[in-house]
C-alpha cells in the first residue's frame, strides 16, 4: 500500500513531500496522549489547497483513511492514525495571509502556530485571545479543529468565538468556503461552527478567517491562597456577584501548589489548600479597578494572603505557576494522564471534592488544576508507566470522574476534544439518539468514512 | 386533511389547542415579510416538549409539513407555511425555567419574549445583550432559530454567542439535549451552534440555556452628524483604530434622518448627509472615557456636531432615532421592503454608495440604515403596493444589491435569515457544492423533509 501511495501522491505533492520509510513515520504514530498509537502508511505534506483537494479525491476513491495533523499536541488521541492511512501534515501551509486592522480580522493557513499569530497581530496593536497550553507549537488548524480553550475563556471565550470563516476541503476533494470577514452572516447552516471542533472528521481546514480585538493597554495578574477549595470557590462566586468577568481566574489544588513549587521554586505557600490566580486586562484604570476589587473579594472570603503583581514580569511569573502545573506533576510519578472535565461553575467544588474521593478509592496520585471561572478542571493522574496495575487504577479512576462530571450536568471534555481517547465515553453524555445523529452528520460530509476514522461520528 | 389533523392532534394537545377554522388561520398565513403567504392546514399549540415530540412523530409518519412559529416577526418569510401543513405555535411554552446568578445562565422555553427575558434577568443585576428590533414581541425560540442580531453586535456579538445548550425535538419526535450550563464543552459536533440559525428546518427548539453577563453599571449614547457617509465611515475606522469596541455604533443615511425627523420630531439635523449613533456601557468611569474618546474621534473626522447624552432618558431618545427608522420610512411610500445585507466593515461605504446608485438606476426610493460597527446594512425600498411596476423595480434593485454584497465579500443576510424570501439568492453566495451539502445535512436530521419545507436545506 505504501508504495502505491508514494507513487499516487508523489505526483500531486512531489516525491519529497511523501514519506513512507518506517523510521520516518515513527513520530506520526502518536500525539501527546499517553497510551494511544497507530501505524501510518504514509505522511503527505501538501503545499496548498489544490494539493489537499487532489490528495483527498485520491484517498476517497480508494477508501484510504486521511488523518489531518498540525503539531500533534492533541491530548485526546485526535491526531493518532488508529486505522492507519495517510497522515496529512499541514505544517507547510503556515502562511499568515493577511491581517486587517480595520475589519479586525486575520486570515491564516492551518499550519500557522498560535504563538506566531499572536505575535504578528500584536505588531499591529491587535489581540488574538485564545491561548491553549501548547500555544508555542500548536497550530491554528488544530486549534480550530478542536475548538481549543485556554486561560481566558471566562472573559474572552474559546477559539470557536473567533472563527468567522473557513475554507475547507470535503472528503471528495470539493472545496467550500463558509463565512468570511463578517461579524454577522446567517446565510445557511452555520458550517463555520460545525467544522470548528469537528476534529478533522468532516473536512480538512485549509484557511481560516479569525476575529481579532484591539490589544488591551494593560494587564495584571494576582494570586490568592485559601485554606481549601471551598473557600476559593466562594471567592469565585464573590467575583461574579461583584459583576466582574475577569480575563484570568484559575485554580490549583494543594498537590499542584506543592508540585509546582518543588519544580519551579516560585516561593509559593505550600501549606495552602488551594490557590487562585486572577487578573484582568483593559485600560490601565479599569485593570486597577477590577483587580483591586477582586483582591478585596478574596480577602473577604478568607484568603490567607493576596499578592498583586506590580510589573509585567511579576504577572508572567505568577502565570508560570499555572502554566507549569502539568510538567511539574509529570515528575511525581513518571507518567501522567491529563483529563479535561467540565461542570457548571457552581458545581466545581463538588467536582473536585469527588475527584479527590475517587482518587483515594482507587489509590492513585491525582492532582487537579484548571479554570475556576469557566468550570473546566484538569485532573492529572500520576503513575509509574512500568507498573500496569497503577495505570489501570488511573484509568478506572477517570472512568468514575467522567461519570461524575456528566452526573453534575457537565462534560467529559471542556477543551481537549474527543479524539479516540474519549469516544467510548461520549454516549454516556450525549445519549444513543445523539450519537446516531452525529454519525448521520458525518455521513453527510464523508460518506466513505475516510476522514480521521475511529474518532467523532464513527 | 384539516379534520384528520384536528382528530389526530386534538388527542395530543387537547382539542382547544388545535385550530382549523379558516378565519382563525388567516394570521398564520404570513409573517412580517411583504409579499409571502401560505395556507396553513391547522395551528397546533403544544404545552410541553412531550407534546411537541408526539406532534412531530405524528406529522413525520404522515409526511405533513410542520412550520415552527414564535411571534411571526420574521423578515425573510421564515415562518410562512409556504407548503401548507401544521403551524406549530410555541407561544404557550413561555416559561423562564431558571435564572442562575452564579453560573450566569438562564433556561427558557421558546415562547418567552426577548423583552421578558431581558427584564427578568435585569432584576438579578444581569444582562442578556442581544436586542433584535422586534424585541418587545419576538420570542427566544425565534431569536435562536434565526441567530438574531441587534444593536450591540460589535461589542457583544449575536444571539448565537449566548446559546450554551438546547433541548430540541428531531423530526421523528426524538428529543435530544446538546450543551448545557457550560462555558466550555467540546463533546461532539457543535449541535448547539448548528441548530442556532437553522430556522426550524432541522429540529424544533423546546428549551434553551443562555449565557448572561453582569449588568453594566452605566451606559451612554451619543450622536454625530457628518457631511456624507464616507466621513462617517472614516470616523468608524478611527474608533476601531483607537482600540475601542463600543456597545453601539449605528448609522443612518440622509433619507433616514429626514424621514425619522418628520415622523418622530426629534429635532435632528436634516441637512446632514449621515449620522452616527455611538455609545458604550460598563463602569461609569470606563463609559465616560470611551464615549469622550469616541466624541473626539468624531470631531477629528469632520463631524459637524456631536451630542452626548447626559442622562438615561436622553440616551433613550437618541436610540429612538435609530429604532424608529423602519416605521418612519414606511410612511414614505406606503409599503416597505427591508433588506439585510452585510459586508466587511471596511467595505460599508462602498456598499452604501452602490446601493444608492442601484436605487437611482431602478428609479426607486431607497434609504439605508444599519450597524456601522459590524458592516450590516438595512436598505429599505419604499413603494406604493398598488403599483406592481414600483414593486417590481424594488425587487430588481434588491437583486442587484444582493449581488453587490456578495461581490464585496459579504452576505445576503446578516441577521434576518434566509427563510423563503432569500432562498433563491443563497446559491450565488454559497456555491452549488455547499447548497448540496446543506441539503445532505438537512436530510441527516429530517429525512422526510417535514420541518419548515421550502426554506434552508431544501
Amino acid at each position: 500500500m505504501s508504495t502505491a501511495i508514494a507513487a499516487g501522491l508523489g505526483g500531486i505533492v512531489g516525491a519529497s513531500n511523501v514519506e513512507i520509510r518506517p523510521a520516518a513515520l515513527v513520530p506520526y504514530r502518536t500525539d501527546a496522549t499517553f497510551g494511544f498509537s497507530g501505524i501510518p502508511w504514509a505522511v503527505v505534506r501538501p503545499a496548498c489547497v489544490e494539493e489537499v483537494s487532489r490528495v483527498l479525491a485520491w484517498a476517497n476513491q480508494r477508501g484510504v483513511p486521511v488523518v489531518p495533523r498540525g503539531a500533534g499536541t492533541s491530548l485526546a488521541a485526535g491526531a493518532v492514525p488508529i486505522r492507519g492511512g495517510i497522515v496529512l501534515a499541514l505544517t507547510r501551509m503556515n502562511r499568515i495571509v493577511s491581517i486587517d486592522p480595520v475589519d479586525l480580522t486575520a486570515v491564516v493557513q492551518p499550519g500557522v502556530t498560535t504563538q506566531d499569530l499572536a505575535r504578528a497581530v500584536g505588531e499591529h496593536g491587535l489581540h488574538y485571545p485564545p491561548d491553549p497550553g501548547s500555544q508555542r507549537v500548536s497550530t491554528m488548524g488544530g486549534n480550530v479543529a478542536t475548538n481549543a480553550g485556554g486561560l481566558h475563556g471566562l472573559k474572552y471565550g474559546n477559539t470557536g468565538g473567533y472563527v468567522l470563516g473557513v475554507q475547507a476541503v470535503l472528503a471528495d476533494g470539493e472545496v467550500i468556503r463558509a463565512g468570511g470577514r463578517l461579524l454577522k452572516d446567517v446565510a445557511g447552516y452555520d458550517l463555520v461552527r460545525l467544522l470548528t471542533g469537528s476534529e478533522g472528521t468532516l473536512a480538512v481546514l485549509t484557511e481560516m478567517t479569525l476575529a481579532l480585538r484591539p490589544a488591551p493597554a494593560a494587564s495584571t495578574t494576582a494570586l490568592a491562597y485559601f485554606a481549601d477549595l471551598e473557600s476559593a470557590s466562594d471567592a469565585v462566586r464573590g467575583v461574579i456577584s461583584a459583576g466582574i468577568l475577569p480575563a484570568t481566574l484559575e485554580f490549583l489544588d494543594a498537590k499542584c501548589i506543592q508540585s509546582v513549587d518543588a519544580y519551579a521554586h516560585l516561593g509559593l505557600d505550600t501549606t495552602a489548600g488551594a490557590m487562585l490566580l486572577f487578573g484582568d486586562d483593559g485600560s490601565d484604570a479599569e485593570v486597577r479597578r477590577t483587580v483591586s476589587a477582586m483582591a478585596e473579594v478574596m480577602h473577604a472570603h478568607g484568603a490567607s494572603s493576596v499578592q498583586v503583581a506590580t510589573a509585567a514580569a511579576e504577572s508572567e511569573a505568577l502565570l508560570t505557576a499555572r502554566r507549569c502545573a502539568l510538567p511539574a506533576l509529570a515528575r511525581l510519578g513518571g507518567a501522567t494522564m491529563l483529563e479535561d472535565v467540565g461542570v457548571p461553575r457552581s458545581r466545581l467544588p463538588e467536582l473536585v471534592r469527588r475527584i479527590d474521593a475517587i482518587a483515594e478509592r482507587h489509590k492513585v496520585i491525582m492532582a487537579t488544576f484548571g479554570h475556576a471561572g469557566d468550570g473546566n478542571a484538569h485532573p492529572v493522574g500520576c503513575f509509574d508507566p512500568a507498573d500496569p496495575g497503577q495505570r489501570a487504577r488511573v484509568t478506572a479512576a477517570f472512568d468514575d470522574i467522567f461519570a461524575t462530571a456528566v452526573e453534575l450536568g457537565g462534560t467529559i471534555t471542556g477543551e481537549h476534544g474527543v479524539g479516540a481517547a474519549k469516544l467510548p465515553y461520549l454516549q454516556a453524555q450525549l445519549g444513543r439518539q445523539q450519537i446516531a445523529l452525529l454519525a448521520r452528520i458525518k455521513h453527510a460530509f464523508d460518506p466513505e468514512g475516510i476522514l480521521n476514522p475511529g474518532k467523532l461520528g464513527s
